[in-house]
């Protein structure tokens, strides 16, 4: 038998930096080209949350290019605040140092390893340090850096520190070499795609192998920066109180009130009644029985939803809509703001937009476009709660049919937006399953699932109409001539049996012997004003009544009448001509018209 | 504007406990009830790693049973050879801590995170130590330990460390408690029912809220523990190449044969000369440059795999078959270990099995259990490479229908074996999408696609003939008769018409007048011995000839021949009943008999 002896001979610390050395595919770097779309995204995302901390409108430049045969530098600049000199070798080279990991509010970063995982997957691949450039305002100047990590023990290695001139006033700039190749191109350039839609406000300029592509800012606000919020009583454990009490030198009422978001001094009572403990105790002195009472309180009693609004940033209904119609041409579009709910104390939005028909692809799945507190999400669609969400929606019951996503022309895009996002892993692809947001994605699919049956439905009812209109408008003075020959008696006006019918604005073309004739019936019941277009290669100079204008174009002739109608008044135009053309109306809504070209 | 320098303030060091208290979803603690199996797992694997690495057979003991009203103390037990207690602490006291990371073999537990973070949930949900006992021999008093985990700075607070008794020789001992509830019993028995299946040479007990469940092991074989091996020349990357060289004495060539595995002298000088360096130079005196070149020929020479059979311990294809019989019943199974293949310079053998029929469910897709490093993945079958592997086959071809898995009573078992499995997270729930591996897996279970096709399409072509074979022994003798009749000539023997057709034993039983009649012809061309079965509620006491046994049970006999039969022979029974209940050969392989039952 082994002995624990020479077990224990073997039994070390492992760094953070060795650990994800090792296990770099779980911060993004599992492939080459892959790596270089990670090292950008970190970075954008950085630059980002920089300028929405420094409240300045982001111009973030990005360049990809080749500098040997397999070696692509990475270089992403922005215009925030810049990183105080003393800090930069620990936000560039030791993982799991941020500023925003300890803050309750929404962020693309939260981390604080994802810019080091860049850094230290360029030096394993290619030995080389990160370069390193900021400035903190117009009074200082640059400072530049080279920088590696110490695997062994997650430290910074300073190689070069120096003052240098730079023209930008402040801000950041970071190069990173990789051993890699451009195979990722296009994915990169969705990627810039998505993050310009999703942050209107910024100014994305980059240069990839070659080629410039800018994508302009579409919003001139400076978005507020979410602002920080106290936890919440019903998402803290027992472990976190603990360690809020220890040395704390608070009353409970005090702690509470002043330790928590949505607490105040009625509640504070509340809370400390039902534990059972003295709401003028110190904090300090309460023993683990008294602590876990005080736990089952806080969570036991009604306190409302953490303050979602000034900690959270969701695009809104208005930009999400924009952003799908920027990007793809589609009949339909419909967005929808949850309003925030709650995930183990984390407050967060869910936000969702569909866009139908157009020119999205008729064949296929629904495309997904998934995102995380403003960043595109690009990576492990199956492993996303989005997708699952998605999926488990009836889409059947909306009109669709449905392959787990719905099937045809249809785009679905989804924002979460939270203080803290559960994403899968530590590359931030997909966003675990937890049951409440889950719930939130289905709920907003539901609703917007709604719109778009109701807007199917409309327009399957308008052809619906108009197919029966054109039948019957067709038929009628058919059977209506062949009977007035069978009695020998004059032709009808079958017009008011169409109206009875239809209780429609009837425009009819129809051409006999060499005479256009256009009769327009208003059967609505209602006086309707409108403009009749109508479209020919006929000259038709004796038109009558004359057209309130007339437009000729390259051998066509654009007519146009206003003309306004009481209930049952009809309008007639005719002229010579061989009936060649179409008619249009306009200023009508499409459900009470019916064009009936019987030319055609 | 907001300066860098108010931002500055904000940043900090993130301890690891810190970061994965935050994010315990990343470590399979999303939720109380997933955390209680993930606890468990993680004890158990270390418990069956530690047997492995002590050369003792399994016994584990496992308790999981509630102490209070939402509290719950799970309790797992080995007789492994024990930890030293000064490693006591750290190895459930700190993240990232551990014997088995920077070894390159197979072994369960690969971060040294597990099961710290089982006590770091515990902590958080209960506020209370783990206790651990552990003895490491029979000279020394096992010592009992209360552990939390700071989790500012990551380290051990040992609450309690004593000199206990203890009934076990050696081994360990962990108890945790959870803030969570049973409702994942089903699934810890299935996990821990998969485990044994993989683990044949371990035993489990278990107590699961008062319920006991053994799983006794069928092999007393130790598997050879896998041994560590050197690393890889086409594996490595230049930062860790360049921090193997730094501060060491030796030669290049000493360097190459000494550190790396597969490379022998004439390996390191074709290397050496590639990258144009000198055998005979210090290596830590090669500067980066050099180290580049070097990194480039060790990747251009041609080396062999490495050494899997030592560091790897695949199941093997009778013990994966074995294990799928073991839990389900069949009608066909198969399996097949590929030979070892690399991907990032770490070996890995992917293995699998196959099972059709029998009480398979018939409808929904196939079942898939995946392992790797013989662990049951239990979550994120969605996010897993054996998943997509297993969809990305073309099953129509081997004759089942498919919904992305195989549609029918299909289960099918994957076993991914490596020194570095890389799991999509800390969880260990699902592998990620490694080129490599998906192939391989794609690859053994395209093998085992054309097993089952081929029994499939046997089985078919059985029954295809069998039909045949019914359908002529009923319709030739009516034919007969009728032909007969006709031509009034007394009725013809049929049997070697059949028995040309057919060339099989055939076993065909009929009544006439109250007289059953059994005839047994071998038309086979062979010698068969073989047993007749005839069961029946007839008394047939004038049967002739008189059965080896018979034996009566509720009014019904069984009847036995045992028989042996020249090409051509034939064999008669006969008695007088109502030619009621069935027969059977037995001891003759299914492809050569016929059982016809006229009476049926």
């Amino acid at each position: 038998m082994v002995l624990a002896e020479d077990l224990a001979r073997q039994q070390r610390s492992i760094s953070v930096a060795e650990f994800f050395e090792k296990n770099k595919h779980l911060l993004g770097f599992d492939s080459p080209t892959r790596g270089i779309i990670t090292a950008i995204k970190e970075a954008v995302d950085n630059a980002l949350d920089a300028c929405e901390e420094g409240e300045v409108l982001p111009d973030i430049f990005v360049s990809v290019r080749k500098v040997e045969a397999d070696i692509i530098r990475i270089t992403v600049e922005d215009n925030g605040p810049g990183i105080m000199p003393e800090q930069v070798p620990y936000v560039f080279g030791k993982l799991l140092y941020g500023s925003r990991f300890h803050q309750i509010r929404q962020s693309r970063g939260q981390q604080g390893i994802g810019i080091s995982a860049a850094v230290l997957y360029g030096q394993l691949t290619t030995g080389k340090p990160a370069v390193v450039i900021s400035r903190t305002g117009a009074k200082e100047r640059a400072r530049r850096f080279e920088i590696l990590i110490r695997i062994e023990t997650n430290e910074p290695d300073v190689l070069v520190s120096e003052e240098i001139d730079w023209d930008r006033m402040h801000g950041t700039r970071i190069e990173i070499e990789f051993k890699s190749s451009l195979a990722a191109k296009k994915r990169l350039l969705e990627y810039l795609r998505y993050t310009a839609v999703v942050n209107p406000h910024a100014r994305i300029r980059a240069e990839i192998d070659g080629e410039a592509h800018i994508f302009e800012r579409v919003s001139a606000e400076v978005p507020a920066c979410p602002r920080s919020i106290l936890p919440h009583p019903h998402g803290i454990e027992f472990g976190a109180l603990k360690r809020m009490a220890a040395g704390n030198n608070q009353t409970l009422l005090e702690f509470l009130v002043q330790g928590f978001s949505r607490v105040g001094k009625k509640t504070a009572e509340e809370i400390a009644g039902l534990a059972g403990v003295k709401g003028t105790r110190k904090v300090k002195h309460l023993d683990a029985a008294e602590l876990k009472r005080l736990l089952e309180a806080m969570q036991a009693v009604k306190v409302p939803a953490p303050p979602a609004s000034a900690c959270l940033s969701p695009i809104g209904e208005e930009l999400l809509k924009l952003g799908l119609e920027k990007e793809f041409r589609m009949d339909f579009v419909t967005a929808r703001t949850r309003p925030s709910s709650v995930h183990g104390g984390h407050p967060f939005i869910v936000e969702a937009a569909i866009g139908y028909g157009g020119k999205l692809p008729a064949e296929g799945t629904a495309q997904l476009l998934r995102f995380a507190n403003r960043v595109p999400l690009l990576y492990q669609q199956g492993a996303c709660v989005i997708t699952g969400s998605a999926s488990s929606v009836n889409w059947k019951s909306y009109g669709l049919t449905q392959q787990g996503l719905p099937v045809g022309p249809v785009i679905i895009m989804v924002h979460v937006a939270s203080t803290n996002v559960p994403f899968t892993s530590e590359s931030k692809d997909a966003i675990a399953a937890i049951l409440e947001i889950e719930h939130e994605i289905v709920l907003v699919l539901q609703e917007l699932g709604r719109d778009l049956k109701q807007y199917l439905a409309r327009r399957d009812k308008k052809k619906q109409q108009d197919d029966r209109a054109r039948a019957i408008c067709s038929v009628i003075p058919d059977i209506a001539a062949k009977v007035s020959e069978i009695v020998e008696m004059p032709p009808l006006d079958t017009s008011p049996i169409e109206g009875r019918i239809m209780r429609k604005l009837v425009a009819k073309k129809y051409t006999e012997n060499g005479r256009v004739q256009i009769d327009l019936n208003n059967y609505t019941g209602q006086e309707l004003a409108f403009t009749l277009f109508a479209l020919s290669r006929d000259t038709a100079e004796d038109v009558h009544p004359k057209p309130d204008f007339v437009d000729a174009f390259d051998g066509e002739f654009s007519r146009v009448w206003k003309i306004r109608l009481e209930p049952g008044a009809a309008f007639r135009v005719t002229y010579a001509g061989t009936g060649d053309g179409t008619l249009d109306l306009r200023g009508v809504d499409d459900a009470v018209k019916v064009v009936v070209d019987l030319d055609v």
